[in-house]
């Protein structure tokens, strides 16, 4: 269950110590192994904004441009935002996006690869809210309805807990 | 539509000029106000993670004592995060949470207040998005499967645009 | 007392909200106002560690600027490092140094101004702690036994608090 | 004495090359190895504060878990902090309190782990300087005279320069 | 000459003071003013990386996406990088590219505007550097030997020291 | 020509996917090997200025110390202004200057060494590039028309590519 520490809490939580303080996990004697995590969001639009993301005179292009790489520096600031994650070496971070213009929905996510101790979970789930955070700044001048749905753990591999597959959860 | 820039591109974005190009727009014409800005999310997780986190051995407290302190924080790094976003001095941020048991569902909620000449939708939708994955990144050790639902603008008040309320449409 | 906020926890801290929760408390209805804070510490040290930064083949400039560089710089980062400092606009800041030779002491005084709603005294004190840690960097090869000592506020003026020195009580 | 360089200055100080200019020194021939450090430091506050601190209305926690986490997060920050300081993958951080009403004190502590070619000294003083600047700005509403003593490396182990403990030295 | 402060350095440079200590200056008494500031650089390459630039299957809008994005974050960042620059609240920044295929040189230009009490000469020095650096990374995999040639300040406008232009110098 | 990865665009530019979307590659395959790269650039300034710099009341040593510690620390923050950069653990960084005052000119070099998947050219050019600009900065309330020249790779050796000197071609 709880792979690092037999000083955690006994609920399993690594990330709190046995009387509960939060604590930055000792993750020294785990192996470094190739870590991989993939994670999903999307952002929900009115149609007429999907329009002009997919066709307008602004070009998709740049809207799109902006989030993948807002979202591609967000995996980097990882440590930065979320209080007791490691700073992790990534060896490689992708956003991809796929519109659905029938659902005026964009599909956001985000593949980040590493060479550690711990995983890499974190690192693609900020790229994927920061992404979709970012396609809602671009957009909300016309749209500020828009929500962000369903941002979670696609699947991850490495490390002793070994893979997980959200669909074969 | 677009209140800051008649040189925006024709689709109302004012992200971007006229050509389709990234920029941050000029607010220096804006006036000062009263700004402020709420925004709300929610993490389902499994019922066995929602009754550690609410009576566990580890306290509830600690968990969310983090995700709040990470969810302010990260309103102050916005303009780091989305990158068009202005510097803005924000004079407060509050991140609170609300437990459902029946649906092992958190809901958080963010309130960010400024005076300034722009808005502070996005600083309180990345409180949010920040104060959901930390809840995640605390308890993932036992539950990889939950999912961050539902992030979006409530309301917002001050500036030429006048109030909104996601509710009243 | 507590100038801020009627909703603060009965005991008079700001940061907390009625129900103990941190939050950034609101400082909108405050006054700009010309804020000023000074603080202090010092660092103590071996005496042959004294002789190298005052005379040594080393030059003593060298350590001091460098120390009064990461001083400034950190006092910037306030925000980012006291979790529920506001952001301010800093209109000045200054680090001085004073070595007292005859006890190994390097004394330290920061001296940060603003015009804002909310004091800069944390800015102070992260100024003089930054520096003295930052001449424990640079000194620590030849002595890993100096101690930073009391680092404290000594005087602040501007908000409704009214002004404040140490030695006044 | 000076392990890592002998282009260092006559002095000894790593920091400074021979000519007396600041640079960051190269590590890259030093082994990998399991470092540890270890810090403490105090702050002395009014008995009454003590007392708001231990048991007043506002609950203990929370004052202590934005400081432990505030201390956790600075650690990682030190390279930005401390201008010379390499970026080092810490494996683990955990700040700890003890409060000693009777001397109307808080001790601090903390410990920092790395596998890394260069020490985590700093990164253990960041953390104890940070946490207890976070207790001051908590509890600054109702006492400014507080004071941080004695911040010092407690021990070290990893390196060429073998262990370190202050109370052995 | 130098409108800031009579105690600084007899040279003329607000940035030392009397004794030539560096400081970040108090700007505190000047005025809130309008300020812009305008900066140009240019990098210059190899005629088959401009081609790629231009209209190889990479499209040249995601090269210059990118540095864009870059230089506008970088702007935001200026008093992170140069030590003794405010931080100031910028109100827009804007970052035009031409290329001069002739030339092999691509142009850039960065505009920022700001109503502070200081100029941001820096921001807009720091945006083109950075947009060319970006440039720089994102071609070099096929060109190490492209040159950033000529940053330098375009014009300034705003604050007691009247505006700038270069071409008027 | 690539060396990094198959799916690179045809153009060979690593940063671009073969669709054209910007990405951080991905270095998990490439082997640790130390890795050194040197920049250099310049900044022109006038007769008057440079006279200043060298031995004016302005003690010389502060401007380059401050210049120097900025660039230092800005190939630190190398991944986080240059989008699509790996974060690398330096192993260490040196920034030297060398006036020549017939010319006015100030000459900058910066060497940077790492152990790690990918090169650390964009740190050295970082670190040069910085270092110009605060040079800049803390001259600029005597010549506004200062100009940063000539900023380039030297060298670099490491990686699979081979070493790289421009003089060699």
């Amino acid at each position: 269950m709880n792979e690092e520490d037999e000083r955690a809490s006994p609920d399993g939580l690594s990330h709190l110590d046995a009387r509960g303080a939060a604590r930055m996990v000792d993750v020294g004697s785990k192996d470094v192994t190739d870590r991989e995590a993939r994670a999903s969001g999307r952002i929900r639009m009115e149609p007429a904004t999907m329009t002009v993301l997919l066709g307008g005179s602004a070009p998709k292009g740049d809207v799109l441009a902006v989030a993948r790489i807002a979202g591609i520096q967000a995996a980097k600031k990882t440590p930065d935002l979320i209080p007791l994650c490691h700073v992790l070496p990534l060896t490689g971070c992708e956003v991809a996006f796929r519109p659905e213009p029938e659902t005026s929905t964009l599909h956001v996510e985000a593949t980040v690869r590493c060479k550690g101790r711990t995983g890499v979970e974190m690192e693609a789930l900020v790229a994927v809210s920061t992404a979709c955070l970012t396609v809602y700044d671009m957009l909300k001048a016309i749209d500020r309805g828009m929500t962000i749905e369903d941002v979670r753990l696609v699947s991850k591999s490495g490390g002793k807990s070994g893979p997980y597959a959200r669909d074969a959860g």
